[in-house]
C-alpha cells in the first residue's frame, strides 16, 4: 500500500515536470525572417527557440540539426515532421536538417555561405536588429565586381558597396573599409548575413556614420579551406588585396586612394588576416578592426606611425576580457584603441553585425 | 523443349537489351558547373544525363526529381546513393532530390531561385557556352540597388549592370535595356542562371555589342504569384517600373534617358509583361524584346512611332513557327523585327541566355 503511495506520488511528480517542460515551450513561434519568400517554416519564438517542420511521409527519422546538438522532430497523421531545438542565442546560425541520415538544406530558409557550405540558417529576433533592417531610407548600391588577378590567373569576385550619395555627388571621393570574412565562410557572408550595406544605409541616415566604401572579397586563393589554418599562408591573399583589388577599387571607384583613408577589419580568421596583414604592411590602413580573432600587442604597432585606431570585438560568450586588456594595454602605450564586447552572442555573426555597426561610428573621423 | 529454347533466347535477348543499357550510359560524368566549390556531384555526362548522390544511410528510398520525373537512385554498402536520369537538353535545369517522400535541395548544388523556389539547378554543358563563361575579359558591375517605391510602400531590389567603361569614362552615358524574369523567378534569376552580366562583358569585349545598362527587378508587387496568372494585372507593375524604377535609374546611373535609348524584354512571364508595358505605353521603350511569351501582331503596333526593332525568339522544342510568322508578318507591315531559334532547347534559361546574347547584338545601333 505504502510503495503503491510512492508510486503514484512519483508518476504525478513526473507528469507534473513532463506538463511544465511541454507548456514551457512558449507558443509565440513566428515565421523567421531568414525564411524563403511565403514560407511559413521554421519558425522561431521569444526564447530563441527554432520550430522546424517538413513534410516526409516515408521517414523513419527527422532531425533539426543546429548549434552542434541534433533535436528529433516528431511525425504527424500527415507525414508531416515538426520539433524544436533549445533557446538559442539571438542573431544568425546556420542549421540543416537530417532525413533518416542525409544532411540536407531545409527547403523552408533561405540559402547562406557559412560552415563551409551554401546552406540553411535562421535568424534569432534581437532587442536591436533595427541596426540592419530595410528601411525606408536613402540606399547605398553593393557593387558584385570581378577583377583581374595576375597572381591566381583568375577574375575573382567582391562586392563592393557605394554609400547613397556616391551617384549624387560625381566629384566627390570617399574612404574604403576592405572587411573579411570568417573561416568557411566566403565574399557573399557579409553582404547576405552580415547584411554590411544596410547597416551603413541606416547609420548614414542616421548622421551616425561618415560615408565612405567597402570592399568585401573571398579571403583565400584557394577554394575550399581543406585541413584548416595550420598551413595557413598570408602571402598569396596579401598579394591578391594589396597589388590587385585595391589598385582595382582605386581606378574603378571615387576613392581617396591613400593610407588616412583605408581601413582594413575582418571577423574570426579575417580578423586574423587583418592582423597579419596590417603586421606585413604598416604602410597600406591607418584603421585596424579584429572582431572575434586575436588582438595587437603594444610592441606589434611601435612601427606604424600613421594608426589612427584599433578596434578589438567580441561576444560576451567568447573571451571578452582579452578584448578588453588588450585595448587597456594599447591605450596605455598612447595607441588610439576602442573595445567592443556583444552582449549575449557568441562566435556567430549577431557579434560582428554589432561589431561593423560600434567600428563604422569611429572611422576616417 | 522448343519451349525452353525460346525460352532461353527471350531471357537472352532481354539480358542484351538489359546490358546495352546498362553501357548506354556513357561514362564520361563530370562534376557540374552549377555544383557547389569543392562539391563532386551532380555530375553530368556528355549525352545530357544527370547523375545524383548522397549519403542517407537509414532511408528507404531516394529519388533524382528533374523535368516533371522522378530517377530512383540505388543504395550502396555505405548507405551511399547514387542514380542517372534521362539524357536532358543542354542548358540549365531546376531539380530536386526525393528522400523518403521530402522533397529537399541537394546539398550538392548551389541554389537559385525557380519554380518559385530558392532550390537546386543544373547546368548541362551546351557546344555555346562560352557566351556566359566569366573569361578574363574587362568586366561590368553589377549593383544591387533598393529603390524607394511609393506605390507598393517598399524599398524593392533591383540588380543593374553597368558595361565595363562606365566607371572610366565619367560623362559618358548609356542606353538601358530592361529586362524580366519568367513566372516563378525573381530578380535574381537573370544575374544568377541567365548570366546576363557575364554575357554582355563577352558580346561587348568581342565589340559585337554596343556598351548598355541592363535593369532587372521583380516583376511582380505580391511576393508570391499563388493562383498563377488568371488574375494577373499589369498595372501595379507597370507603376513600379515606369513611375518609380526607370525616374530611379534615370538619377543614379549616367543613362540617356529618352525613348530613343531605351528597351524592354523578358522571357515567358516577362516577356508576357513586356509586351503589355510597351502597348500600354508606346511612349517609354523603342525596342521590344519577347523571349518565349507571346507575339506582337503589326496592328498592335500601328500607333508606335519611335519603335525601331521587335526581337522575337524561342527554343526549337518550343512553338517556332509562331515566333517566325510573327516577324514575318510584322516585316510585311514595314516594322523591322527579328526572329531567333535556340535550336535543342524548350522554355528554359539556356534559350533566355541565348535570346539576350542574339538580341544584345541588335540594341542601340
Amino acid at each position: 500500500m505504502k510503495r503503491s503511495l510512492i508510486s503514484i506520488l512519483i508518476i504525478l511528480v513526473m507528469s507534473a515536470s513532463l506538463s511544465v517542460a511541454q507548456s514551457g515551450i512558449k507558443e509565440d513561434f513566428k515565421p523567421a525572417s531568414s525564411n524563403q519568400p511565403g514560407k511559413e517554416y521554421p519558425m522561431v519564438n521569444s526564447e530563441g527557440r527554432v520550430r522546424a517542420q517538413i513534410s516526409a511521409s516515408d521517414a523513419k527519422y527527422v532531425q533539426l540539426d543546429i548549434g552542434g546538438v541534433k533535436y528529433d522532430l516528431v511525425k504527424d497523421e500527415n507525414g508531416v515532421w515538426t520539433g524544436e531545438s533549445a533557446p538559442q542565442d539571438v542573431g544568425f546560425h546556420y542549421y540543416q536538417l537530417n532525413i533518416d541520415g542525409a544532411s540536407v538544406p531545409d527547403p523552408g530558409s533561405m540559402v547562406y555561405f557559412g560552415a563551409c557550405r551554401w546552406g540553411s540558417g535562421i535568424e534569432v529576433p534581437s532587442d536591436d536588429q533595427d541596426i540592419f533592417a530595410l528601411k525606408n531610407v536613402p540606399h547605398g548600391h553593393l557593387h558584385e565586381i570581378f577583377f583581374p588577378s595576375a597572381s591566381t590567373n583568375l577574375s575573382r569576385r567582391a562586392f563592393v558597396y557605394t554609400p547613397p550619395c556616391y551617384t549624387k555627388e560625381l566629384s566627390k571621393r570617399y574612404p574604403v573599409l576592405y572587411l573579411q570574412h570568417g573561416y568557411c565562410e566566403n565574399e557573399f557572408s557579409w553582404p547576405m548575413q552580415g547584411y554590411a550595406n544596410l547597416i551603413m544605409d541606416n547609420l548614414i541616415a542616421e548622421g551616425k556614420a561618415k560615408p565612405f566604401i567597402i570592399v568585401m572579397t573571398y579571403g583565400m586563393t584557394n577554394d575550399i579551406p581543406r585541413g584548416g589554418l595550420r598551413n595557413f599562408d598570408i602571402k598569396p591573399f596579401q598579394t591578391v588585396l594589396i597589388d590587385e583589388l585595391i589598385p582595382y577599387i582605386d581606378t574603378n571607384f571615387r576613392t581617396l586612394p591613400n593610407q588616412d583613408n583605408r581601413a582594413m577589419a575582418g571577423l574570426s580568421m579575417g580578423a586574423f588576416e587583418t592582423r597579419l596583414v596590417t603586421l606585413n604592411r604598416p604602410d597600406v590602413f591607418s584603421y585596424y578592426g579584429l572582431f572575434s580573432g586575436g588582438v595587437y600587442n603594444p610592441d606589434d604597432l611601435k612601427d606604424h606611425k600613421n594608426l589612427k585606431l584599433v578596434f578589438h570585438s567580441c561576444g560576451s560568450k567568447e573571451r571578452p576580457d582579452g578584448v578588453k586588456n588588450a585595448a587597456a594595454e594599447l591605450q596605455k602605450a598612447g595607441i588610439k584603441a576602442v573595445s567592443y564586447i556583444s552582449e549575449g552572442t557568441a562566435h556567430e555573426f549577431h557579434t560582428w553585425r554589432r561589431s561593423l555597426y560600434q567600428m563604422a561610428k569611429s572611422l576616417f573621423k
